[in-house]
C-alpha cells in the first residue's frame, strides 16, 4: 500500500508518499480500507519530530479514519468483512489501510456519508473524555471553550449545548466567532481583541466557567485559573501556548479547583475502547438525530497532505480538514 | 463567656483570654458548651493575620470542638439539648461557647470521651473529602500522605489502610516514622534525609503514587507530579512550602493526572453538611468498632492557647494538640 510517511522531521515538505508493507490485523483487530483520514494538531507535532508515536503503534501519522473493513485479525468478533466503519487510531490513518484494535472502531452514523465519518472520532472522544467523563458538565453549568472554531470546538460547542450547559468561546476572527454562534455557542470572545478571563467573568456576573477545555496550556494557566468558578474544572488538552506555567495554588483553593492534563493517544487500548464505547452510547444518537454534526472546513487528497498541513497550521481552516485516500 | 481572642496579628502571644459576648444560636444552629477544641494550623495562619474567617463567621479561632448542646435555633431539629457532640465549625471554638449549623455536628462516637471527640471533626472531614470524595482513593491503590505523623496525617493513614490501599508517608524525624509504621503506614520517608519522590517511585516500582495528600504547596508540586502514577490524584490541602509554584502542564498530561485544592473551611454550610453527612457514614463506624482512632498529643488548657500554638509551630507534636475549656 501507500502511506504518508516522515523519512525526517521537518516542514509540511517531510511528509511523503511513498510504498510501505500492507499492515496486518493483530488478534482482535481489524484491517481497514481507508475511505478518509482526519488532520489533528498532533499530527504536525509528529511530523516535526515533537510526538513520537507510542511504543508498538504504526509510525505513520493519522489518528483517525473512516473506511470498510476488509479483513478481520484472529479471535476478532462484533464486526464483519464489508461493514462501514470510523476509527480512533494511535496513528497510522494518513495510509491506504490500517489495522485497528476492535474496541476503537465505531459505526458510520446512520445518514451520515463514509467520508465525513472520518471527522468524528479523535474529536467526540477526546470532548467526551474530558468535558463530561473527567470534567463532569452539568446542564445549567457554563463551558468554556478555547479554539471553539478548532474541530473540538466545533464538537464541543454543539454537545454541551446538547445537554443543557452555557457554552463561552474564544477564537481568532468574526468570522469563526460567527460559525461559533451559529453552533450555538452563547458568548463570543475574540482573543486578539479581549482578555478573554474578563470576558468570561463579565459574562457570568463574577462566578466564572465551571468547566474550561484548553488548548493552549502554559500561556493561559494563570487567566485560566481566573476564569474558573468556584469548584470549577480546567481541563487541558493542548499545550500550543508552552509547557511549564506557574500555577498559584492559593487561587486554586480559594476556588477549590481542578486542573486536568490528559491525551488520548497515550491511552492503553482498555480505556481508549471504554471511551469509544460511552462516544457510541451519548454521542452517536445525537448525531443519527441530527442534534450535533462535525463540522468539515474541506478535503485534499491523501498524497497532498502537505498542503494538508499547511491549511491547519495557517489555523484559517473552521471544523477538521480530512484526507482522501 | 470567655473566648481566646486576636486584638493583634502576631505571634502566639497575640492570643489573648478575654470575656466576649455569648453567641447566639440562629435559626438550624445550635449552641455547644465546649468541653475541648482541637488546634489547627490554619488557626496559626489566622494569629499572625493570614486567614481571615469567612465572612459572617466567628472571630475567634477554632475549627472544630466537642462539647454538650445547651440551646437550639429557632426551627433546629434532630439535636437536642444535653447531647454531646463535636463539630465542624468555621471558626469560634476556642472558646467557651460555640454556636453551629446543625448540619455540621456528629455525634461522639460510641465508646469515645468526650473531649478526645474534639480532635475529630477536621481531620476526618478533611481527609474523606479530598482522599475519598475527590481524589476517590481506591483500594488496591497507593497513598502518599505528605506530614504522616499530623493530626490529617494519621487519620489519612487509618482510613486509607481501612480500604485497603497501600501507604506512604514523610515525615521529619524517626519517632514520627514509627508512629505512622504503627499506624499501618507501609513505607516510610524522612523528608529531611530522602528525595520523597525518588522514594515513591523505588517503593511502587517506578509506577507512583495513585494519589497525593500534600500540605506543602508550592515547593513540592514538581516532586509531588514526579511521583504521581499515570492516571494520578494530587490533593493539595496546604501550602506550608508557598502559593506559586511552576506546573509542567506537559509532565501532567504524559501522566493524565489531576491537580486539585481545596480548603474545607470556605465552603458554604450546604457542602459542609454533605461533607459531614459522609463522615457519619463512612468514618463514624470504623471509630465506633475500632478499626481506626484519633491521636491526641497532648491536652492544653484553652485559657493558655498560646502555648499550644507554640508546640504546633514547633512541629514535634504527634497528632493533634487538644485545647480543654
Amino acid at each position: 500500500m501507500y502511506a504518508v510517511t516522515i523519512p525526517e522531521p521537518g516542514g509540511p515538505e517531510a511528509l511523503v508518499w511513498a510504498e510501505v508493507p500492507d499492515p496486518v490485523p493483530a488478534p482482535g483487530e481489524v484491517l481497514v480500507e481507508v475511505a478518509a483520514a482526519a488532520v489533528n494538531r498532533a499530527d504536525l507535532l509528529q511530523r516535526q519530530g515533537f510526538y513520537d508515536p507510542p511504543p508498538g503503534t504504526s509510525p505513520y501519522p493519522g489518528l483517525e479514519v473512516s473506511g470498510r473493513i476488509t479483513a478481520l485479525g484472529e479471535g476478532t468478533t462484533g464486526w464483519e468483512v464489508g461493514q462501514e466503519v470510523c476509527a480512533l487510531l494511535s496513528g497510522g490513518g494518513y495510509a491506504q489501510q490500517v489495522a485497528v484494535p476492535a474496541g476503537q472502531l465505531l459505526p458510520v452514523p446512520a445518514g451520515m456519508d463514509l467520508v465525513t465519518a472520518a471527522a468524528l472520532p479523535e474529536v467526540a472522544a477526546t470532548v467526551w473524555s474530558n468535558v463530561f467523563m473527567i470534567a463532569h458538565l452539568r446542564p445549567g453549568e457554563t463551558l468554556l471553550i478555547h479554539g471553539g472554531a478548532s474541530g473540538i470546538g466545533t464538537m464541543a460547542i454543539q454537545l454541551a449545548k446538547a445537554i443543557g450547559a452555557r457554552v463561552i468561546v474564544t477564537a481568532g476572527s468574526p468570522a469563526k466567532l460567527e460559525r461559533c454562534r451559529d453552533l450555538g455557542a452563547d458568548v463570543l470572545i475574540d482573543y486578539h481583541e479581549q482578555d478573554f478571563a474578563d470576558e468570561v467573568l463579565k459574562a457570568t456576573d463574577g462566578v466564572g466557567a465551571d468547566v474550561i477545555l484548553d488548548i493552549i496550556g502554559a500561556k493561559y494557566l494563570g487567566k485560566n485559573i481566573a476564569a474558573l468558578a468556584v469548584g470549577g474544572r480546567l481541563a487541558v488538552i493542548g499545550l500550543q501556548g508552552g509547557v511549564k506555567g506557574q500555577l498559584n495554588l492559593g487561587a486554586l483553593m480559594a476556588k477549590r479547583a481542578a486542573v486536568t492534563a490528559t491525551t488520548l493517544r497515550a491511552r492503553p487500548a482498555g480505556e481508549k475502547a471504554a471511551i469509544v464505547a460511552a462516544v457510541r452510547e451519548h454521542v452517536w444518537p445525537l448525531l443519527e438525530n441530527g442534534t450535533i454534526r462535525p463540522v468539515v472546513d474541506r478535503a485534499i487528497p491523501l498524497d497532498q497532505a502537505a498542503e494538508a498541513h499547511r491549511v491547519v497550521e495557517a489555523s484559517d481552516h473552521i471544523g477538521k480538514v480530512l484526507l482522501l485516500a
